[in-house]
């Protein structure tokens, strides 16, 4: 089973605890868009990417998204099966933003394995150490660099995860990864355009001038807002 | 040994790996003000807090700062530890934000106990999900929650913590905790004074109507900035 090459520390692993998990994990393919996990739902359990991608984020109150983390071929996703722990006190969505191939492996089937096998613990903390990294710098994003220096970064790395610079994205949902609202991204996609950096269409953000993009996220952006 | 009665999961360890700690643990009494971890520096270890209270905050390149969060007795810091998890990229400074007692167990040490018991890893994992959910609290404060409202807030935590309403904090000390401005503070600060919420002089935050100041956490400020 292909399974077996994907997941993490499958050597340290005693033959029983590998045959429990054999014996619950189940394959899944979802379509681009689904949303796989809710906060407030019930345990899904522990996603292992076979392929694809998955985006995580929180909602506020107002609805307003903000991407926390995104996922790819390999990864595992923890807080899909965040029962496992009691001291997860948050809530987040895991939507495929593409077409995904993946195995659950049942939370309660991974917290016994974890309780016994330092392994197992141990790589769930790396785990965890990976996305709180990925937090951290969020935190860092937010609190320290102007949304238009986020708007080039984060279309900078769109452009590498799709190796394309033709970005089939609406404002809306670059607004959405960003925790901010349509409007304010309009505008500065506009500044963009104005400056020859992008070019916009329906649905679309042709990134026109890649180095001037990443001259002035690095060197900075006149203040446009 | 004190110590004993502090540390988690002590009854799980075997016998060999609780002399291994007695032999390495290190006790310590510091100042309100001392930094004991400072990111960019060598691993100080894992701190057990006997008595006191650490602030964890991140520093931007132009020196701001923002608490991430903040310990108290039985508390254990792992991010002064943060070596021995290769997936932590970031960096955080741990300051006294009173006198305090602390043990310090060599990161080395907890490392090689982890590694081995699944007790500890777990419990490691249930510390690492709890600062987790103390930061994406934070995350979802910065992104949906107006300054008034985190100002309030924070205000009011003071109280609780100090078990006082008259709170020995300047208005720099406030901006620090929330990455702001002090201009900022002392702005919305004289607003909730214009208010009859608290009272200000050097040094000093008095809270003189605690009711209001919740009910205006409630309900919404108005806009002041």
């Amino acid at each position: 089973m292909d399974f077996v090459n994907y997941f993490p520390v499958w050597g340290k692993l005693t033959p029983a605890q590998q045959s429990r998990i054999l014996g619950s994990v189940m394959s899944r393919t979802v379509k681009k868009g689904t949303v796989i996990h809710n906060g407030s739902e019930e345990c899904t359990g522990l996603l292992l990417i076979k392929s694809g991608q998955l985006r995580a984020y929180i909602l506020s109150e107002e609805g307003r998204e903000i991407t926390i983390y995104r996922l790819f071929d390999r990864d595992m996703c923890l807080f899909s099966a965040s029962c496992m722990l009691r001291s997860i006190q948050f809530e987040v969505v895991i939507e495929a933003e593409k077409d995904t191939e993946l195995w659950i492996i049942p939370s309660e089937v991974y917290k016994g394995i974890m309780e016994e096998s330092a392994p197992a613990a141990n790589y769930t903390n790396e785990l965890m150490a990976a996305r709180f990294s990925d937090v951290m710098w969020l935190i860092e994003q937010i609190m320290w660099k102007s949304l238009d220096k986020r708007v080039a970064d984060f279309l900078l790395e769109e452009a590498s995860i799709e190796e394309s610079r033709e970005l089939k994205i609406t404002h809306e949902a670059i607004a959405n990864h960003l925790g901010t609202h349509r409007e304010v991204i309009t505008r500065m996609l506009r500044y963009f355009q104005s400056e020859g950096m992008v070019q916009l269409s329906r649905g679309l953000v042709r990134i026109t001038d890649e180095e001037k993009l990443r001259f002035a996220l690095a060197r900075g952006f006149r203040s446009v807002l």
